[in-house]
């Protein structure tokens, strides 16, 4: 591949990029929230669809609960490159916080507005302009890509393990894309050799049939809100400690080669500070040690919590029902199975056995060889395309299925994608930059090209 | 009054029930929550519209907030009777645990169901059967009366002190009828001499500008819903201690006549057992101390509590922001003011300047003395028109602006009312039993027949 063939590539990534882009806002036009079960098969077709326009064959897989999208397509070169994506999004709410409809994606100043925009479906359409433009240009692909498309990432990945499992030969790879990637806030592309994994648990209880009058029930009846704060209190000190016996047994702290990966990474405290609006961080930790505790660090977040009268003003309420979601991040080794049980076991050592867990998620943390060949071509094909280096974190702070790929199917794991840190991903006004999008396919081109040198 | 006039008194309450019951629906059909500050003045003028209807000059009195309705008219001899009521009334959510529309009343099996219609502007239309029935069939009113039915009473009657204070002579009065009133689930009435304070605190926190995604910020972003829940754990053990500092310094314990009351009261545990679906009261508490707990124990509960994603499934989200309502019950002699200022100092000491602490109310604790002539007379009609002797609590559990009355105006106080222990004040499908409105209205006009013997 020469220097003129890229080039004619990226040009026509870039000249086609508002028939890719119109291609997403169809996609993202249809609510698949997983967690609210919406519009699920409906855009599992949709996105199987779409794949065979671009040529690839696409197909429904069943799982226990909602459709993998199965895709293939041949290469000119024996080498695969497997492409995990997702086709399930995040809830909008609070919808109140949109400036428009999260799925009426919208392009404002460059930026395309919208649920899932880039949180996964704008990945999708990423590979798929890659694959658009090397067909264009070269005539054909230089390496086999195949789809992976599931719709449960966002609530756990439930079907995830046994589908890989089940299909071991369907997915066979030399190298697989994550479904997210993108640059930092100096337009830095970046890789994570890793996730931390997930164990997103649902605490309810409750204590009477009926609300009660807080004049009539205050010193005599139980209080599910009080029960489910003195039960919350129990799980993590404001000291950021989980109180959960046991919960850091099997915690394999970060070692030499994370260390070097760690100090090589640029700090984004003090932007993390200007976006978020934040005063301090957690434990007042900055360096070093701030880096390290974004990604190696157990923890345990309050997502949410409900109970009584949320409205204006008061309301004398003694509330007979409560509710907290709580998300749990695991660092490697941590078993989110062995976790849940020892969650549950400390809840009624404590004496809360009246709260219920229901669990919504869960996902060990899985590494990748940061220096393997895969990884590192990734790497130096984001160079070229960022004219930076690639940062290599030695694991994500994020939670994602890939303990599945690392144990049934070996293959290496490394990043390309359209995002920033200001996306919004998980939040109101998610969004892409168009030239993020654009970037992001023409470094997936470039991999695919690089494939066959592997 | 001899016995045939008193039961063509009777017989015309009951005659006329239908237009007293559409009378109050049309007040109810009037969504008068203070708390959202929903149609008050228009429900203030709907009140002295009617109370005019019935004959009694009425006028808005304007307070800082929502305007007080007065009401007067002379009777045949010198004394006065006080008939203290609210138009306002409690918010209505949640509204989809309603089986009908709260703020259009309507008649099921004997009962009319809605949003005020027991609390309170049933008991404004009770005063005003028994002044109809009266005037009917004796041609006059046996005593003079004056109404003060204000518009904050469900807000802390912000208003009520200063405007008492102001308008002593407008209320001076021989007694008073408090706002509600009622029979137990023997159909004994109920007389409270006294009623709890009330200190209601909405607490709020936000820790950053913006919600994240928890598996960027879960190990180094401030939660809100951390902070706040473990803010609340400082409040109160799950021994139900109230752990500020100070707050039992003041409490005056119940008395020998208190325990004398309290003993006479009759046991309503396996009867609230029952309508709340409670398998064991808090602290596992029975008998004498069950009666003493409810009645004469500060309380702390939590009425409210939100942040973050409340919504089916899970959303990996961290909140930068949380919100909690508490309804802190005071005993006599506690000042909510001081109590106020102990919580702050409470939360600063504990590490938690950043709570803000905003007051939705605040009543002290007041008490009447339960053998007064004017409160035992009052009891005596209950007997009367019950056949069942009333029962009198030596104070209620609920709350209201008594030691208003009690300072400003040095009022007895009692209660006739039309309330039943499943009435569900505060709660969905808020009731009355059509039979109870009756009884209520007879046993007024008897008070006011009595009212010249004093």
């Amino acid at each position: 591949m020469n220097q003129d063939q890229l080039a004619a590539i990226d040009r026509y990534i870039d000249d086609n990029l508002p028939r890719y882009i119109a291609d997403l806002q169809a996609l993202c036009r249809l609510p698949s929230v997983a967690a609210q079960a919406r519009a699920m098969e409906e855009t599992a077709r949709a996105t199987a669809a779409l794949l065979e326009e671009y040529g690839i064959a696409a197909r429904l897989l069943p799982t226990t609960r909602f459709p993998v999208v199965h895709g293939a397509v041949a290469g000119e070169s024996d080498k695969r490159l497997l492409c995990y994506n997702h086709y399930d999004v995040q809830p909008a709410e609070p919808l109140e916080l949109w400036h428009s409809d999260p799925f009426e994606p919208e392009v404002r100043d460059g930026k395309l507005y919208g649920r899932g925009v880039g949180d996964d479906k704008g990945h999708i359409l990423c590979r798929l302009a890659a694959i658009d433009a090397l067909k264009a240009i070269t005539g054909g692909l230089p390496c086999g890509v195949v789809f992976l498309i599931e719709g449960e990432e966002e609530i756990g990945s439930g079907s995830l393990d046994a589908h890989i499992a089940e299909h071991r030969d369907l997915y066979a790879a030399d190298g697989c894309l994550w479904e997210f990637g993108g640059v930092d806030y100096d337009d830095r592309p970046q890789i994570y050799a890793g996730m931390r994994g997930d164990l997103y648990v649902e605490l309810r209880v409750r204590t009477a049939e009926r609300d009660a009058h807080s004049g009539l029930g205050g010193s005599i009846f139980p209080n599910a809100a009080w029960r489910l704060t003195w039960a919350l209190a129990t799980l993590k000190d404001a000291e950021e400690r989980i109180l959960i016996p046991g919960w850091y047994d099997d915690v394999r702290p970060a070692g030499v080669r994370d260390r070097e990966l760690l100090e090589a990474l640029p700090s984004d405290e003090e932007r993390l500070r200007t976006t978020y609006g934040i005063r301090e961080f957690l434990l007042g930790v900055s360096g070093l040690e701030f880096k390290r505790r974004a990604i190696f660090e157990p923890t345990c977040t309050i997502s949410g919590i409900g109970a009584g009268y949320q409205g204006p003003g008061s309301k004398t309420v003694l509330p007979c029902e409560a509710m907290a979601k709580v998300d749990f991040r695991l660092v490697p080794n941590q078993r989110a199975d062995d976790l849940l049980e020892k969650l549950k076991s400390h809840l009624v050592a404590e004496g809360f056995g009246d709260i219920e867990v229901l669990q919504h998620g869960g996902y060990n943390a899985a590494r990748v060889d940061p220096d393997h060949p895969f990884v590192r071509m990734v790497a130096d094909t984001g160079w070229e395309v960022y004219d930076r280096p690639a940062v290599i974190h030695p694991t994500s702070g994020g939670s994602g299925p890939m303990d599945a790929f690392v144990k049934h199917l070996g293959v290496p794991i490394a990043n390309v994608g359209i995002g920033y840190p200001d996306s919004g991903a998980h939040a109101p006004n998610e969004h892409i930059r168009l030239v993020d999008f654009a970037r992001g396919a023409k470094q997936t081109a470039r991999v695919m090209l690089r494939m066959a040198d592997l």
